[in-house]
């Protein structure tokens, strides 16, 4: 594979010292799943965190031996001479607290109980998850990234990394985030949690022991999600009104094929996603708010930051639209912060910055070599 | 009550002929349950149609008798002195078949079978319902329609009338409509409808005889709906980020206001809509394409059509933007159609064609009055 950082493994490293959350709920113990790329350097000084958003994991470049397909998240970003080059950074990813795919979670064993945590899992923030990565730091030996990285979700932690560790990051990368959700971002994540929760299969979150899994809801929510994910205009573009057989079927099977590619990505996702972890992650969504206690004040509220900001967003984006990333721009140039705005035009909406797409990549590589040559290799 | 028709009643209409579907099935017969307002004058020239959306129904001024609160849908648009004034037009609403408030619909019992249809209730398309109308207008006496109005998919039967019977047609009032649903409209109605059908009370749709309802699709569907009828401004303005409690809670009961009022809006639909209705309401929604046999050429389309016509929409109506009212203005203007096109700045999104608005009512208060100005009352 060109330009892939090949073959990598995931790694665990587990912390026995007891997390407290912005809940009050207290984790004695946790591991997190992480993958790295590329090779630390002799200060320490090129390390990269790249942080997941809602349905993402820790692993976001190359691929698991054997296995050609398992090829990471992000791998068209991160690899040997693409935009984040591994030839130059020492690239962490990790799988958020709460997350399904080895780090603790609710489908971890509750060493209280003996069974999965389930609902007994506490509701985690983006703060929380920050405090949690800032020790997987810790054992990594690295005191300061040269970059924290994320889009959407991810842009929130890269957010709040530079507020709750202002001396350990050099770069915010902020990728088609928002300073926080709008009511309508809540609600559309409310309806995709209530068709998780009012799954009969749900359990109230202790579905692990009764043999089921809330398959309906979580196929719900995620269809629901794509919707958001994609643009008017991408969906029109991609799917328009095109019949799969060609005629009307006047019935409830797939007509339009818009609605088989929506149940599709439903079914698969729900095969192998937690449906506590899904919750968990919108939970996060909806209560990121740095300005919070400043009164809704964001200038207020990244008046703590020291690092220089890259923010990208990307004109189709209407879960958060160009308009919330300028947002975030204008609060850190109030507190005289180095920052870089980038407005993409692209048609895919807030999957964009999933995408290989030349300008994007273009400003990434750009950003990021900056970023390299404040170091030496 | 002020300008109020003041006490209403349902009526019935029974049609005994068989009705053939444009899916090809056959209702052997059918009752309509409709109002009607004001007085249908000497030459029968005094007549206004009004087309309820997905949820509506027959009921669209007045109230019932000792249920003051029972107010019409429409209520704000009709009465003495209203827009669609009731001294000057007779004004009819009529609940569509497929229905559940009086029409025959899948709760109503199949003489076939001594049951509820349920699932055995054909799919009905906006084609379907019109003809069902036509014949509504045939036992009233009334050969043409001053006007034939409605909002949404309202709208859609009001277009749909100038093409199935141009001459029985003098004015289309289409309101906060489009020419057909686009993917992402399509996308929408596909994740409420398969809330419904994943819903194990649902039971095929035959839920009648288990003495269940589906109650937690119709509630997600709902909610879903609410979503796309407001504008995310509007939702901004009315529930921010408002805490109920003003403390986050670290849990999934109610936490924003905004949920709160989704939760509200669906489980009080729930608790008196059909899921049957629901589902077909949204097929009649997708179904709609006048421009279909004609390879998407709404020119040729709408060169039936032979009323005036009088086309609204809202600036913050994301569901059916002003662009697509503008493509149904287009298509009649290419028609050589007398159309007055009014784009009302409002913030309410797509449910502003429900709302009192100075604007918006001036507009139909003056179109109509050049209507009424047509015949002699």
């Amino acid at each position: 594979m060109d330009n892939s950082v090949g073959t990598v493994t995931a790694q665990r490293a587990t912390f026995d010292m007891p997390l407290t959350f912005r809940s009050g709920a207290v984790l004695p113990r946790y591991e997190l799943a992480y993958e790295t790329y590329g090779t630390l350097n002799q200060d320490r000084s090129n390390a990269i965190l790249v942080c997941h958003a809602l349905s993402g994991n820790h692993h976001v470049a190359g691929h698991y031996a054997g296995d050609p397909k398992s090829v990471g998240w992000w791998d068209n970003m991160i690899g040997p001479g693409k935009p984040v080059d591994t030839d130059r950074f020492f690239v962490i990813g990790v799988n958020n607290l709460g997350g399904c795919h080895g780090s603790t979670g609710p489908s971890s064993i509750d060493p209280k109980t003996g069974k999965p945590y389930g609902a007994a899992f506490p509701v985690v923030t983006v703060e929380d998850w920050v405090e949690s990565q800032a020790r997987l730091a810790d054992q990594l030996g690295i005191r300061q990234f040269a970059a924290v990285m994320g889009g959407s979700l991810g842009g929130m932690q890269a957010m709040q990394w530079s507020l709750s560790f202002p001396e350990r990051v050099r770069h915010g990368l902020v990728i088609a985030a928002a300073p926080h959700l709008t009511a309508e971002n809540i609600a559309f994540n409310d309806v995709a949690r209530n068709a998780i929760l009012t799954d009969p299969d749900f359990h109230g979150g202790d579905f692990y022991g009764h043999g089921v899994v809330p398959k309906r809801g979580l196929r719900l929510a995620r269809m629901l999600g794509h919707i958001t994910y994609l643009s008017d205009n991408a969906m029109a573009d991609k799917f328009g009104r095109s019949l799969r057989s060609g005629k009307l079927g006047y019935g409830y099977d797939i007509e339009f094929e818009i609605e088989s590619y929506l149940r599709y990505q439903g079914d698969k996702f729900a095969s192998y996603f937690d449906a506590n972890t899904y919750l968990l992650m919108t939970k996060a969504l909806d209560y990121f708010d740095p300005a919070r206690v400043y009164d809704g004040n964001l200038d207020k509220a990244f008046s703590a930051a020291r690092s220089d900001f890259l923010v990208v967003s990307f004109t189709t984006d209407w879960r958060f639209a160009p308009e919330r990333s300028r947002e975030i721009v204008n609060a850190l140039l109030h507190n005289h912060r180095n920052v870089s705005y980038a407005e993409i035009a692209s048609t895919h909406g807030h999957d964009s910055f999933l995408m290989q797409h030349e300008h994007y990549h273009a400003v990434m590589r750009a950003y990021l070599d900056r970023v390299a040559g404040e170091f030496s290799s």
